[in-house]
Order: C-alpha cells, then structure tokens, then sequence
C-alpha cells in the first residue's frame, strides 16, 4: 500500500543556509478518468487511495446516482486510472457538463448551476451536537491523518455522528476528500442526515453545494469559507463552522444545532 | 474595491465556549466563464480580481495564445461573470477539452495530456538565485497578501525576479494565481524565462505543467509538491523548493540555481 501512494526521494534540506541530504516521503497523484454507461464524464487528479469510494462520491455529487443499487458494476483498468461505471438507468452526460451561469436565486446566491439552485433546504432539528466535540472531533481527525502527518501533501475530511468519527478521507483536493466519504456512505448505506462532515480545507460554493445535495446538517472547516458558502448555509439551512482551531472556532450560521 | 471582493458578516467566534458577537470579513467568489472566438471554454470559481489577467493567464496556459498581440479583444458582461475573448487565429476548443490519458512518457512521468508530454525541457543556466533571497521573498509576498491577512481565506502567488517581487496575485483557487501571474506577464510583455513564482499553495501536477508551459526555471512554494511534480521538474529542468518557512526550505531538484 504505502509504495502505492507514498514515494521517497532525496532531497536537500536547507536550515539557516545549512544543507543536509534526507529522504523524504512524497504523496503521488494520478489521473481517473471516469466513464458512466460507455460516456467520459472527467478526469480528477487524485491520491490514488479509495479510488471507488472517489468515483461513487463523484458521481453521487453530480446527482446521477441517488442510491447505490442503481450501480449495476465498476471496473477498474489501466492501471487504476480509468474506472468504467455501469448504471440500471439511462444518463443524458452532457446535463452534467453543462453549467448554466445565473446571477442568483433565493435570497441573492449565485449557483453557477440552475439545478443547485433548485436544491431543498437542508431540515433535521432533531440532530445537535455539544460544543466540546467540534474542538475534539478536528484534533481526533488530525491525529488520523497518516498521510498528512507523513507527508504534509494532503487535505483530510472525516465524516461523524454526534460523537465519533465514523470515517476519515484524505487526498490531494478538498473535492475530493468530500466525494470520498459521500462515496463511502452510499457504499455502506449511511443515511446522512444525521450526520457531519468535517474538513481541513477551504470552504467554497463547490464544497457546500455537495454537503446540500446529500442533505448533511452540519459542516465544520478548519480553515475560511468564501461568502458565497456562508450565503448558501444561510439560505439551505446548513450549520456551518469555520476556522475550527485549538480551543476556538467560528461560526458562520448557527440554527441551534451546536449546544454552546 | 473592498466591497466587491469581501463582504462582512456577523458572526459567533467560540473561544473556550464562550460566545463573541463579531463581525467577520469573508473573501467573495464568483463565476466566470470564458469564451474564446464564440466557443465556450470553461467555467472558473474565482476572486473577483484581476480577471483580465485571469482569462489571458488561463487561455496562455492551455496553449491557446503564445502571444498577447494574438488577442484581438476582451470584453466583459453579466457583471463580470462573462468574458468574450476574440483572438486572431483559428482555434479548435475541442482540442483543450480533451485530455487524453497515458501512462507515462520520457523517463516514466505519468502526464494527463499528451500534448503536456512533448513539452520543452527548461532551459536557463544563467538564472541563479541566492539560497537567502528564498525565505526572504517568501515572507515578503505573505506581508503583501492582503486578503489573505484580513480574510484568512485566499492563495497567494508572487512573481519575482533574482532579487524582488514584481506582483502578487491572491485568489480562492491554487491554480488561479498562478494564471493570473502569467496573464499580467503576457500583458506587460515580461520575459519569464528569467524569473521565478513563489506560491502559498502546493505543488500538484498541474501547476508545475503551467510553470513548465511558460519557461519559468525556478518554482518555490510554502507547502508540498506531489511526487508526479518532482518527476515533472527532474525530467523537464525545473528547479523545485518546497515548504518554505521560516529559516528553512526544502529543495526537489536543484540544478545548480540556487547558491548556498
């Protein structure tokens, strides 16, 4: 595994001008490209690690699955980097490549997609969180990043219920992390509405439009988000957190689901 | 200026759980997509800044321009979330949209695109710098991300020569601010076969392919390259320095341009 996605090289290390020859371990990427029902959908760069759970997360993401029995059989070929999707319906491709521009809807978000735009609000009332386990839940997932804390190359997302991680994802893209444990849920048959998603990256439209359209109720970053991801948690109803550090974290839109 | 690229909202900031009613400055996105002689090319989340330099940063980057005097007019509309690019000869988009996959050329480099694959080595053996103008430069462009000070929440990216830094770019996206540096470059007419790009972000293969398009010998960044990115500069001649910080760096592949 570890030569699958770690490579060492030698390096030169320079501390105040002074060189020492080391080896270090560098995280690899690859290209998948991903075909669903014989049609290219795109090529993502990846940490060649939960490859499957990447490719269902993704097309998940892109709303052409909403379940995972609509999944007829994936193959892998060419040394990993195509994967070859075969699903029990029929898929017009190019609706998911066409992005239809708009300059808002709602209260004023700009979706660079008319169908994210139409997506429901996100309702679980019912599903709240102590304030202790937002600070404790990021240092737990930090702590299981094992390519990050090898390789400081990768950003980490872990999914969690009330109290625990359930899962962790790494790679080199924020997406990516995120499609994985959407993937990994479908997979197992998670129901995620009552569940979070936490994050080492940056929180953009992209990132916060994949949490909608499954319907997660809380996400919690340990780095900014843009004002268009607060706007659309604002308007869809999303908790979100942001800057989630030591003993301190922000939070962007609350809907009484963190128990202060 | 201020109120087109970051917005304030309030906020709760949680520190020991105890609530502070704030006002937070978040970094904005939009939409913009580019259109070349009436094809459309792609649709990029960005800063609202510097998008001239953008779109000429992107199409030189795919290969589309090699020459800002080939640009016969850029115009923007839709609040600035399109640009029509009118350039002077013909152009097959569909050639830039594909990617086709290989599974290695030259010494072993697995590159997405075979066009990426013939590329030129870079070549400039008069181009050196001293080991101490590193982390120096480094710290210069960080003084200098102004959104990134005030906002927490953009990549920077510095153009600079042997000595200083000639302009930096911010945006939500790696890969932006290193267009956007080869735009402006393109636009004031800037020889980068002499000149080096400091980045806040990490080195996929991605960025070092538009490193490698340009000519540019010298890339430094703050965090990690992947492993694809060290084969990439080892085969093509780049010189490559990571996790800049402080007093210290480490160096991928050197060929004799840095002075220690």
């Amino acid at each position: 595994m570890e030569d699958k996605i770690v490579k060492e090289y030698q390096i030169k290390k320079i501390i105040d001008n002074k060189i020492q020859n080391e080896n270090d371990r560098i995280i690899k990427e690859q290209p998948l490209t991903v075909f669903v029902n014989g049609y290219e959908l795109v090529t993502l760069m990846t940490l060649p690690l939960n490859l499957k759970e990447l490719a269902v997360g993704f097309i998940a993401s892109e709303n052409i699955i909403d379940d995972y029995d609509e999944i007829n059989s994936i193959n892998f070929s060419h040394q990993d980097t195509i994967v070859q999707i075969e699903i029990s319906k029929d898929v017009d491709i190019n609706l998911y490549k066409k992005r239809t521009l708009t300059s808002g809807c709602g209260k004023g978000v700009t979706f660079t997609n008319l169908q994210d735009c139409a997506l429901d609000e996100v309702y679980n009332d019912n599903f709240k969180i102590n304030s202790s386990v937002i600070n404790q839940l990021m240092s737990e997932m930090q702590k299981k990043s094992d390519l990050f804390l090898k390789t400081g190359g990768t950003h980490t997302a872990a999914l969690a219920d009330q109290n625990s991680i359930i899962s962790v994802m790494e790679d080199i893209g924020r997406h990516n992390t995120i499609d994985k444990l959407i993937g990994y849920s479908y997979q197992n048959k998670i129901n995620l509405k009552n569940k979070m998603i936490i994050t080492s990256g940056r929180v953009s439209s992209e990132i916060i439009i994949k949490v909608l359209k499954q319907k997660i109720p809380i996400l919690i970053s340990r780095s900014a988000p843009t004002s268009q991801a607060v706007e659309i948690a604002r308007e869809k109803n999303i908790t979100l957190v942001g800057f989630t550090r030591g003993n301190r974290y922000n939070i962007y839109n609350d809907l009484n689901r963190i128990i202060i």
